[in-house]
């Protein structure tokens, strides 16, 4: 890549250091109605930094959630034009005794940084911004017209971002589109990521008697609502790891060879049981670990919970419980027909003596994108460039809903070029980001830009 | 009964309701480490009700938790001496939103007094205060010689009162156990108990990976948590509603042909199904509703929860999951045995990737009382003067722990001639007493303490 723009990421490094510090302190969680004015401060500090950055028409639209950041350069005559979108809301911190720092309070140690948002988004956005700023400063202008869009409500289901991008259609109309919102294969294995599963979520309340009992008058007499419960929950897997809803897998496509030979290769079952400290890994029969999470849909448990919670004992037969599920869905999964398959399953299998109420909640579309993609080709060549090794080209286990709202209704088609690592906490406490990502990644997001218009000639 | 008496107890009905109330007020919630000196303050008025009333030796015992309101009065030379136990500690409030009425702020309606503690145990315990009271005013003295007991620790397991007793083995000695903490079989129909249900508790610890992890990321590699805990408590019951757990059943005695009649007889299926609102009942195949409650063993969850609580939803696969459990017991089932069992049965089914931890907690025997005992013969007759119908004699589904600590140290034959109803909501919001089994089991009580000599001698 160009010297002069490494020489200058090097001698900025430590005023970018400072810069994303300020961006991770401001604690922008977007599930937590408190946190209105913080989410807004957030949005500000990043249409501040684009402006600084030689971004033009910066400005936040404003929505009936939280706003959305929008900034463009659009000098590149005859270049492919370029939307870039990230988000800068954050997950909630809880359980924050967790925490060996204090999640906005960002701490840099052995070239790690420490703080709620430093991986899942805000660190990755940061790195957006600074791939044009710091091309715009040496050079004086773009190889490529880009368009960011960075919103503030992923977190909770990009609740508004739909009607956004439908008002706005010419505004953010593009030819490809940039997300930094997944991760790499490995610590020094960059990835491009060319598909991802959707999601599918609902909870589940079942009311028995109409108010808590008392077990030693009652026990016996009466469906305990949290026995309803687990039994009903457990009629939704089956001891071969598989989802036992009827018609759940009728759409899945069989995994290809290429594919399957792929994941074998890259699954570390001993790596990850020392990572998560487990005796031993779970899931679908028949597929390796790695398919498992890229390939093969799921339905999990995210919470359940009725009755006592309280030290010791309390003798209660609960009138409540509640469960809360998301199922990760794979192409060509429909989440809205998942979602009835799942109620329908739920009925049926409804113990006596309790009610059943079953509320569908956030939705995304799986996706896959061709592998011979002249987009995804620059993103390689790109990320080889910086890593000095072969990316690999992979699917994953999340969700970005947006990258279909992207590719229906704007018809882009998405590149996903991720630096944070699986181990980074995302979505828990002492969540972190490797810097050694933040200046390779930095190094290979600038190439792509230039590389971009080649390959699309 | 003594028309001097009843003519007593009407002329200071509104006195003794007006008392009660005070009492009522007191939040002597035994579990909240910050309720201790309304504990106390509760001790303290229940003494001085006891001095006022003409009891003698009153003084509060200390012990490491609550004390212990001791008074006697034994000047009935020749007479048989009754111990008389109850608990002025109450439980819990929470779900304080679901309270129409502020449970220490007493409220009487329709001849009904709400109140938390109204019916277990306080309202109760002041009965047996009264009962005493209204003799020594009216006679001067008393037909038998008694002592009370009352702790302030029933409703966290009654955790100092085994040391007390064994302490205090002369001062307690007596030939009966009265106790008022149990129900009467239906709102017009007194009950003499003479067996109670055992407990056995214990609670579940799951731990699947080391931390909380991104379903996107994870969810399909590794044990869910919940997963795994809904799978093992699903393997505590079968589809008939029995208890799985291997020799669970094995020490339980066969229902006598004369019993499962009474119990037949007494299930009211309809009224219980219209009062706590369900379609249906539930529980083990085979046995009326009635037997199921006073003549079987349960196997209850009280408490289930992991992961995610809040509003919306969080792709989260939890690191950690709880059960809370009580069992209800019968004889000859031994608690520390079933505690056993259903360790050893939980680690036998426990699903691959977890590790479980189980803590044993809260236990009482089970207790059946021959039934042509003369205490129980007083009961019934005292019961039917009050009452105006034939009392039954019944067991019940809960525990009085104590009642064995009682039977075991002390040789005491228990008489359980509880006032409460079923419905009337202890261990839950909105607890009450009705005022009419107030007034006429205190008749009652009194009538007791006059026939009980006789039926001795």
């Amino acid at each position: 890549m160009n010297e002069q723009i490494k020489d200058f990421l090097k001698s900025n490094r430590d005023q970018h250091l400072k810069q994303l510090t300020e961006f991770l302190s401001i604690p922008s969680i977007s599930s937590d109605s408190t946190r209105r004015e913080d989410i807004r401060k957030a949005a500000d500090w990043l249409a501040d930094d684009l402006r600084n950055g030689g971004i033009e028409n910066v400005r936040l639209f404003e929505t009936e959630g939280h706003p959305v950041v929008y900034g463009d350069w659009l000098k590149a005559e005859n270049g492919p034009t370029l939307l870039i979108y990230g988000h800068y809301d954050v997950q909630p911190v809880d359980p924050i005794d967790k925490w060996e720092t204090s999640p906005f309070n960002p701490v840099i140690k052995d070239n790690i940084i420490y703080a709620r948002g430093a991986s899942d988004d805000k660190g990755q956005v940061f790195m957006l911004a600074k791939m044009a700023e710091v091309i715009l400063k040496v050079k004086g202008e773009l190889p490529v017209n880009i368009k960011f869009c960075f919103e503030g409500e992923e977190e909770i289901g990009s609740l508004h971002l739909d009607s956004f991008v439908e008002d706005h259609l010419d505004l953010l109309s593009a030819d490809v589109l940039l997300v930094s919102d997944t991760t790499m294969v490995g610590k020094d294995q960059p990835a491009v990521c060319y598909g991802l599963r959707g999601l599918c979520g609902l909870q589940i309340d079942l009311r028995g008697p109409k108010s808590d009992l008392h077990s030693g008058i009652y026990g016996g007499a009466v469906q305990n609502t949290l026995h309803a419960l687990v039994e009903l929950l457990a009629t939704l897997h089956n001891n071969k790891g598989q989802v036992t809803v009827g018609g759940f897998y009728d759409r899945v496509q069989p995994l290809a060879d290429e594919e399957r030979a792929t994941c074998e290769k890259l699954s570390d079952d001993e790596a990850m049981k020392k990572l998560l400290d487990v005796d031993s890994l779970y899931g679908e029969e028949g597929y390796s670990t790695t398919a498992r999470v890229w390939t093969r849909p799921t339905l999990e448990l995210n919470g359940v919970f009725g009755g006592f919670q309280g030290e010791g004992l309390k003798t209660v037969i609960p009138s409540h419980a509640t469960a809360k599920i998301t199922c990760r869905l794979v192409p060509e999964q429909d989440p809205k027909e998942i979602g009835r398959l799942i109620k329908k399953h739920l009925e049926t299998h409804l113990p006596v003596g309790v009610k059943l109420k079953v509320t569908l909640m956030d939705q995304a579309e799986p996706f896959v994108m061709p592998l011979n993609h002249p987009t995804l080709k620059a993103a390689g060549e790109a990320l080889k460039n910086a890593y000095q090794v072969e990316p690999i080209f992979s699917r994953q286990g999340g969700s970005v809903p947006i990258v279909n709202t992207f590719h229906e209704k704007l018809h882009l088609a998405p590149v996903l070029m991720g630096f944070g690592l699986d181990d980074e906490n995302f979505h828990a406490p002492n969540e972190h980001f490797h810097l050694a990502n933040f200046d390779r990644g930095l190094e290979a997001l600038v190439d792509f830009l230039f590389i971009l218009p080649q390959k699309l000639q």
